[in-house]
C-alpha cells in the first residue's frame, strides 16, 4: 500500500522511520510522498510542495495526517476521503469537530477513516472500546487524557514546585504549547471525550453538554493538602451515560492513592471503560510522544492493509446532559462561606463544600467564580459522613 | 455461525448469556449443542451427551471448550480442529501445554484456534500483544496474572489477616481450589506465562526456563513489613529476552507503592508488555470471573466471524534461560547470616540478602531452601546502595 504522509513534525516523521525501520519488507507498506506546510520543507524525504500532487496521485491509497490544528488539516481530509484514499488521523481538533463527516464520505467512497492516534496517543482506546462494543453497552468512560497536565500535576506533587514554575520548565523542554490553553483549560481533553463518546456510545455530543473547568487555579497548596488526605490531584475527564442523559466533566480531581489515576505519573495517559459483562477495563501507556503516537497510526495503517470488510457506517444518535448529575467541590476559600456547606476545615484554608443537591446548570456554576479551586470529591463523600 | 460449548461450568454458561443475552441478532453466533460431563448434566440447555454429536455435526463450524485440566480437554479439542471446526479455549493448562501443536493441526485444517481468555480473563491481553508485536520487537512481558493468589495477598494487607485465613476464606466463597496448588505455587501463571511467550517472543518456552518460588510462605508480618518499607507484596509472573536468553520467574515481588501493580487489588490482573516504540502499555481487568472471562471468549468468536483471512502459521524458535539474570532476595530467618549478606535488620526479624552476583541455578536455589520468604528485590535495590 502505497502511503503519502501528510505534516513532517514530530509525529509524521516518527510515523516514517516505523514504517521504514520496523515494518521493512515484513509488511506491504512504503511511503512515498510527504507534504509539509511551507517554509518546513527542509531534509525531507519523498518531499512534494504541492498537496495536489499527493490528492490526485491514484498511485496513493492512504494518506496519514499529521497536522495540528483544524485547517488545512480537515480540507485535505475531505479531499483524500473523496478521491477513495484511506486516511488516518492523529488530529484529536479536526477528528472531534468533524468525527460524522468524516465518516459519512469514507463510507460514501468505501474508505477507512481511522483516528487511534488521536486519543491516548499509544494507547489501543479506540480499538478496544470498539471491541467491547460489540458485546457490551459502555456506561462510563474516565481517566487521564492529556500528557501536559498530568506532567505538570505529578511534577508539582513529587519536586514540590508552584504551578507557573513548572509550566515555565515544561515549556521551555517542549513539552507544553507557548499557549498552553489547549492542555491546561481542558479543551484537548474535552475532543479526546466527544471522540470517544462517539465510539462508546454512539451519540453526538456537543462541548456544552461537559462541565469544563480548568485547572489553571491550581497551587502547591491544594496539592500537598489533598496528598496529606490520602489523593492525588489529577485532571480527570469523565463520561457517563445513563438514563439517555450524558453527563461529562472535565475537572480537577481527587483520586484515591490507591487508584491506578493516582500512579499515573509524567506524559502517561490512564484511560478506564466500564461495560456490562466486561466491568472495569483499564488502559495505561504513554499518551505522546513521537514513538507511541507514530505507533497507533501505523496500527491503522496495518489494520487497513489487513481487514477486508465492507465499511459500516454506525448511527449516531442526540443524546444531551439533562444536567441528572450532582457534585461535590472543594472550594479553597479566605472568606466565610455559610456553615451549612462547611464540611472540613483546616487551619482556615480549606472548606468541603457539599452540593450533592445542587445541580450544576443552576447553582453550582455562579458559586464556581468566586473560588480558586474546584476538585471533584467524589472519593472523599464517605468520609465526609453523606 | 452454530457453535458449541463443551463444560457447562461458570465459564461455559456465561458464554451462553452472553450470546443469548447480549448479542441477541446483531451478530450472526448461535448455540446449538452443550457437552458436559457425565453426572453434571441438570437443567442444560442444548445438551447432548455424546461428545460425538458435537464433533461429527458438519453443521457446528465452531467450538467454545470451557473445561479445565488436560484431558479430555486435549483430546476435543484435537478431534474438533481435524474435522475443520475453530476452537475457542480458555483453558490455560491444556493450551500451554499442547501449543504448537493445536496452531498446526488449526493450520493444516485451516481454522482459528483462539485462547484470549485462557490469559488475563477479561482483559484483551493476547489480541493486543499481537498487535503490538506487528511493528515491535517486545523485550518484556509481566504482571498480575493469578486472580486468586492476588486476592489471598490483597485482603492480608487490607484485613491485616494471615494468609492461612485468608486461603480459607477463600476457599469457602469458592475463589480458591479445596487443593490451591496451581493458584499459590505458580504453575497457573507459569502456564499463563509460556502461552504469552509463544506470542510476544515466538518463543518455545519450558516451564523449567523459569524460576518458579511458591507464595505459601508469605505471612501476615512480611506483608506489613514491606508495606511500612512503601511495598506491597504481589505475586508476579515476568518473560524477559535479552541477548537470545530467556529469564523467567514467578515469585513474591515487593512492588513500589506508586506501582500499577501494587494497587491491583483483589481479583483483578494488570499486565504489561515493553516494545521497542510503543515502551510500557499496561493492561488492568478482571482476570477472572464468569462474565469477564466468558467476554472475551466470545470476542474471539466475533474475530472469527469477522476475520477473513488465510490462518497464518508462525515459525516458533527454541530459545532457553542461560542463567544470565541476576537476583537479589530478601531472606527471613531467625537463624544468624553472614553478615557480607546482610543489607538491613529490623528488630532481629527481616534480613536483605542481595544476590546480585548469583546466578540462581547455581547458588541461590540450595539458599532458598534455608527460608521461609523470598522476595525479588529490584525496587529496593537503589535504597540499599547497590
Amino acid at each position: 500500500m502505497n502511503v503519502a504522509i501528510l505534516g513532517y513534525g514530530v509525529v509524521g516523521s516518527g510515523v516514517e522511520t516505523i514504517i521504514s525501520e520496523q515494518l521493512g519488507d515484513k509488511e506491504p507498506i512504503k511511503v512515498v510522498k510527504i507534504w509539509n506546510r511551507p517554509n518546513k520543507t527542509k531534509q525531507i524525504p519523498y518531499f512534494v510542495s504541492d498537496i495536489e500532487e499527493i490528492i490526485n496521485d491514484p498511485s496513493i491509497e492512504c494518506v496519514v495526517e499529521a497536522l495540528n490544528g483544524i485547517h488545512p488539516a480537515y480540507e485535505h481530509i475531505m479531499a483524500c476521503l473523496k478521491k477513495g484514499k484511506h486516511v488516518v488521523s492523529a488530529n484529536k481538533a479536526v477528528v472531534a469537530a468533524f468525527f460524522e463527516e468524516f465518516q459519512q464520505v469514507a463510507h460514501d467512497n468505501q474508505v477507512y477513516f481511522k483516528y487511534e492516534a488521536s486519543v491516548g496517543g499509544g494507547i489501543p482506546w479506540i480499538k478496544e472500546l470498539k471491541r467491547a462494543k460489540r458485546t457490551d453497552a459502555i456506561s462510563s468512560i474516565s481517566g487521564i487524557l492529556n500528557g501536559t497536565s498530568n506532567y505538570i500535576l505529578s511534577t508539582m506533587a513529587k519536586a514540590h514546585l508552584s504551578f507557573s514554575d513548572v509550566l515555565l520548565d515544561a515549556q521551555e523542554l517542549g513539552y507544553a504549547e507557548a499557549d498552553p490553553s489547549a492542555d491546561i483549560d481542558g479543551f484537548d481533553i474535552l475532543n479526546k471525550l466527544i471522540i470517544s463518546s462517539y465510539v462508546a456510545f454512539e451519540a453526538r455530543v456537543k462541548p456544552d453538554d461537559f462541565l469544563r473547568l480548568s485547572m489553571r487555579g491550581v497551587t502547591l497548596e491544594d496539592s500537598q493538602y489533598f496528598h496529606n488526605l490520602g489523593y492525588e490531584l489529577k485532571y480527570l475527564g469523565t463520561a457517563n451515560v445513563e438514563n439517555e442523559s450524558l453527563e461529562g466533566d472535565v475537572m480537577l480531581t481527587a483520586c484515591s492513592k490507591q487508584s491506578l489515576e493516582a500512579n499515573t505519573s509524567l506524559n502517561y495517559n490512564c484511560v478506564s471503560l466500564v461495560g456490562e459483562t466486561i466491568g472495569t477495563l483499564s488502559f495505561y501507556g504513554q499518551g505522546a510522544g513521537q514513538l507511541p503516537t507514530a505507533h497507533s497510526m501505523v496500527q491503522d495503517l496495518l489494520d487497513i492493509t489487513n481487514e477486508s470488510h465492507q465499511i459500516k457506517l454506525n448511527s449516531v444518535k442526540d443524546i444531551s446532559n439533562k444536567g441528572l448529575k450532582t457534585y461535590q467541590f472543594v472550594v479553597r476559600s479566605q472568606q466565610s462561606i455559610p456553615e451549612s456547606f462547611v464540611k472540613r476545615e483546616d487551619q482556615g484554608y480549606c472548606y468541603l463544600l457539599p452540593m450533592s443537591q445542587l445541580r450544576f446548570k443552576e447553582v453550582v456554576m455562579p458559586l464556581l467564580e468566586e473560588t480558586d479551586l474546584v476538585v471533584k470529591m467524589e472519593e472523599l463523600r464517605g468520609e465526609c459522613g453523606d
